[in-house]
């Protein structure tokens, strides 16, 4: 292992963590991060550091890095920037492997002095093999090792799960927090780069396409970056070895503008940045809410083997709406085998429709014909992937009963989305335990259904072209 | 007053309404019916008809209509299609004006008796003069009248709004409705068309426009009608009177084929319809969400007068994202005059993001300079709508606490449109509070926020063109 991924080792999963700026204070983000460690259940050593107490949130609380006297895996800093040449000066010296720096106002501010200032703590940190998360960022989270190393306690809410979030903006990274809270989705890390001392996307890209099982899908938010060149080599070099899906805004002319001057790097030229991620096989998604349903379809879908879907729904509308989103993406509303529409056509009223899309409807208070037409097409040839779309409440909430052990059951043998959706409080758990087993990957809209399901359609041409 | 106006009037806010197949057996959608009125609060006398039965939930049954003996002013039907000749008759012999007519499984059906069935009881119905909801329907609710026809009462949770939504599909009702559960959107009426025995969209638009002071946007949800052109001239006749924004389905191949076979009417040419929407000046929008997230913002912001948004943002990120949204769909990120840069500069360090977009990100530990920045933008000219993004937790919750009242006196002399996102449970009550009081409109994620503000756009050059 080179010493990046050592210390990479080392950041993500410290056995000590020392907090910077450690206080009891609200107002200072010192506070809120030593909530996020206790409150996130962080099984190893916290050590607050500050001169000007003895305890922290009842913990021992250091003057200095060296007063502590022994090994620290980790540091959160939360300082003034004036203190940091000291700060990083003692952490090469007490051997610290990583730093979350969570200080900002230095390279994005319009002062050379904020730029010098990078650039020496960056040569110490450098020398030191010191990697360094920051500056100007929120911090990170590893939800399996229950480290939350922000500023933001809320993080330690989000599920553990299998999507590394790495992100150029605080503001977005939250969004995806408080989203993913809102929506049951889980992750395995969220990364704030901020302004990138010595780890930018190249290094953390490759810390978790090698030497991260816990993450199977990487989910990337970017600005603009100075070396696009060695982060599509890393790209291509892992191509099709994990998911990556990513949202880089600057398609507007103002969005670009705000982009150069904010990241303090070169933006610029959306469709230069499009056309590579096509060629380094990664899928861009132009929209947050898109980007987080398409990681929750990659991780918890397999792989979609062709354009073949089929539609199945409990009432026809949803249906018709999904057939427009999978049409206008790529995907294919199959014609069934004889045999699959011979045993859909035994189990609905000479309807319509019965050929795909199905309307289930005239099916919908008989459990069983449910289950009968939903396994037809689970068997069916032509169909690589299944989308179920039920609106339902009390009045029919057995159906939905009645199809739940099928699902349960087939696990995932193709591709299945769902859009099953009822009023708050109906079916909840059932549904996250459906979920959680991995039975299913359920969306709050028909056409976000479908969109989903499209991503995996297009990921797959994007790493075959 | 039309008789049709009447018979509407009376329809939606009856003095009294019979249940056909009323029950207490939750495998009939009759015991649904009666939940959804006895649970919904109706305030008028609700009169159970089942031949064998003597009570339901508590309330005297009748044998059937004329058994009552009195007036009934309206009457849901949920019982089997044989029976629904005989029903009408009753309910033309009894004054009934307004029927809605739950029973499915006829025009629909690949049957001539259908059709047949279809007819007869259309004919008794007009000459009686009643106006059905119906049939195939879930039903209709009357917000501000506490009435729930349907057979979901879980449709009651919904908040009392501005909104009608008038729509060809079960599930898509049903959709909306869950989604306003879990987004606060507030609803006037909610009426599921069904197959369209007399009342048809032509209908209903009318009597929304000229008779329902409750409703100011009109949401519409189509597949497909028999006589586009009618509806058309009602739409042109009210142009710019109130709101109207349509999804309409089928604009794939197979989705059209479907809603040809499911309405039993023309569907076909996606293209000649929304050509004609157009004509009309009304708003085609091709996304659940986005159309209820659109109808929202008609119903919650003053007009937008002109293309030039300002973006306020806590973080960067979420601003860029806005821009790209807002510029893609015709909005400009406009200059602001120079004072409102003046005043912008005072109240932020010297970053690259003072001019539009604003990142407030650095004044944001400082309620007093958001508020100066915001104020400043309120105040410039070249503005005509406001973005505001913001995605906090607990350690920066005060800042959102100090441009609350801010926000709440300035009461929306613009379109105010806003993300402003919390984990679930942190300043929800004060949302709440800040939407209920009209003071702003708010969105899950930037990009919805951007799409809601371009739909007010798109909506004034719909009306204009």
């Amino acid at each position: 292992m080179s010493e990046n991924v050592i210390g990479m080792d080392v950041l993500f999963n410290p056995g000590s963590v020392a907090v910077i700026g450690a206080s009891e204070k609200p107002e200072k983000l010192g506070s809120h991060v030593m909530n996020s460690l206790i409150k996130g259940g962080f099984k190893g050593e916290i050590i607050p550091v500050n001169p000007y107490s003895d305890t922290t949130m009842g913990l021992k609380t250091y003057s200095s890095i060296s007063d502590y006297g022994k090994q620290i895996d980790m540091v959160i800093v939360a300082v003034p920037a004036k203190l940091l040449v000291e700060v990083f000066r003692e952490c090469a010296d007490s051997g610290v492997k990583g730093v979350v720096l969570i200080t900002a106002g230095f390279k994005e501010i319009e002062d050379s002095s904020g730029i010098e200032l990078h650039n020496t703590i960056g040569e110490i940190a450098d020398k030191a093999g010191i990697c360094v998360i920051g500056p100007n960022t929120f911090g990170m989270i590893n939800f399996h090792a229950s480290l939350n190393a922000s500023f933001t306690p809320e993080f330690s809410r989000v599920k553990k799960g299998t999507i590394a979030l790495v992100s150029q903006s605080g503001g977005i990274s939250h969004l995806f927090g408080f989203m993913a809270m809102r929506t049951d989705v889980g992750f395995s890390k969220i990364i704030g780069l901020g302004n990138r001392l010595n780890i930018d996307f190249a290094e953390v890209v490759e810390y978790l396409m090698d030497n991260d099982p816990d993450t199977k899908v990487l989910m990337l938010y970017m600005e603009g970056i100075d070396n696009p060149g060695r982060l599509m080599e890393i790209f291509k070099k892992h191509r099709g070895k994990k998911p990556v899906i990513i949202n880089k805004t600057g398609s507007s002319e103002k969005g670009d503008q705000a982009s150069k001057s904010h990241t303090g790097s070169m933006a610029g030229r959306h469709e230069i940045y499009m056309g590579a991620f096509r060629q380094a096989g990664i899928l861009a998604i132009d929209d947050t809410e898109n980007l987080l349903d398409s990681a929750k379809a990659l991780a918890g879908c397999p792989e979609l083997e062709g354009n073949g879907v089929a539609i199945l729904s409990g009432q026809a509308g949803p249906g018709m709406a999904a057939c427009d989103v999978c049409e206008a993406n790529g995907l294919k509303i199959v014609d069934f085998q004889n045999h699959t529409q011979g045993r859909i056509n035994q189990n609905l009223p000479p309807l319509a429709l019965r050929s795909n899309p199905v309307d289930m409807g005239p099916a919908w208070y008989d459990a069983v014909a449910s289950r009968e037409i939903i396994k037809a097409v689970m068997d069916d040839e032509n169909v690589n992937g299944i989308l179920i779309l039920i609106m339902f409440a009390s009045a029919n909430v057995g159906v939905v009963n009645g199809i739940s052990h099928l699902l349960m059951n087939w696990k995932q043998k193709k591709p299945l989305v769902t859009c099953i959706y009822a009023p708050p409080g109906i079916w909840d758990r059932e549904m996250e335990h459906l979920e959680i087993s991995g039975a299913l990957v359920n969306f709050p809209s028909p056409e976000r259904a479908a969109r989903a399901m499209a991503s995996l359609w297009r990921y797959k041409n994007a790493i075959e072209r």
